[in-house]
């Protein structure tokens, strides 16, 4: 059985992303504020194939746990046409699930990463990012709208903040508009780092 | 010098009260999920005058240490009109300066709390709250938009938040509106509780 999962940093205030998110423009411009203890880590940047970060701290364990845990990745239409720019081939390393009106041949990239366009909704894409993790967690890489649908439907399992000690002032909640009455959250991990904080919440369907 | 902090218990999706608060519903009926880490705790109880609680544990070592460490309060209208109606006599134990457009005498508690009603503004309210406190902190009691008013003109130095491990979907934020230009923050305290997660964060104006 898979669990379910998001993993993903927020500010202070809570937002996923900044205002005016485009592909020309990903996350708004504050993936820097944001994602700030994730570039350093040497950890980050390896699995990307790429050289760079300073650091090969515990943030750097936390960095190649979640990708050593995932099997498969679902995400939206959004962040994917934001990614499809600027990500390196290659990127996720897994079968990866893309909610879309857009009707589309499967993107087989170098290595072993395929993006898969999917038209009929959550409930689809999770059954087959499901069969693709092959028993590794399937995570909902995002954005923020995306994993919002998998916390009101229920079908999250368990996630993984990481809070920025910063304030964006506007953007794009992770947290809005979640129902209140779907689950009951437990507090599993608190790991105080210095520059973010890392809050890992399970939550148990009512 | 007195330092000026505020120091408040939120939801995970960053609520600090409900919808529809008013002196006949406090908090929007939130308080409950929010400050039940507070709630189970003696010292919390203990500060009210009244008997309550079931646990003598770090969260209650940190609820005194707020307390001791406040010299003088200040609240939005809003703030003490729900307080009016429910709060037991002298729960301050110090002097309340409340933001007001109501001219009204000082309301003089059997005890050491005084409420001073303030018409003139945030930057007057703090001068006569930093004298009562005479060296000791000067506490921001809230609500979310007192806060704000005092984190946008760079005012705080210091803050307490207590992020309850649940969604309330709609209500009240507690940084809504934030200036992101005003300040550096820096990570002082992660704290892990059960029903809470207690964090402090040290303000540098910038």
């Amino acid at each position: 059985m898979s669990q379910i999962i998001f993993d993903c940093g927020i500010s202070l205030d809570g937002f996923f992303a900044g205002d005016n998110r485009s592909p020309s423009n990903p996350m708004g411009g504050v993936s820097g504020d944001i994602h700030k203890w994730m570039f350093q880590q040497k950890a980050f940047w390896k699995h990307l194939n790429m050289a760079g970060g300073e650091e090969d701290s515990a943030d750097g364990k936390l960095i190649e746990a979640v990708f050593a845990k995932t099997g498969a990745y679902i995400m939206g239409k959004r962040m994917f046409e934001e990614g499809e720019a600027v990500w390196p081939e290659d990127l996720f390393k897994a079968d990866v699930y893309v909610l879309t009106q857009e009707k589309r041949a499967p993107w087989i990239q170098k290595g072993s990463t395929t993006f898969y366009f999917i038209n009929d909704g959550i409930h689809s894409a999770l059954a087959k990012a499901k069969q693709s993790a092959n028993g590794k967690a399937v995570r909902i890489q995002g954005g923020a709208n995306t994993i919002q649908q998998f916390l009101n439907a229920g079908l999250i399992d368990e996630f993984f903040i990481h809070v920025a000690p910063v304030f964006l002032g506007s953007g794009i909640r992770l947290f809005e508009g979640i129902d209140k009455h779907k689950f009951d959250l437990t507090i599993v991990d608190v790991i105080s780092s210095k520059l973010t904080t890392h809050l890992r919440y399970k939550m148990t369907k009512r």
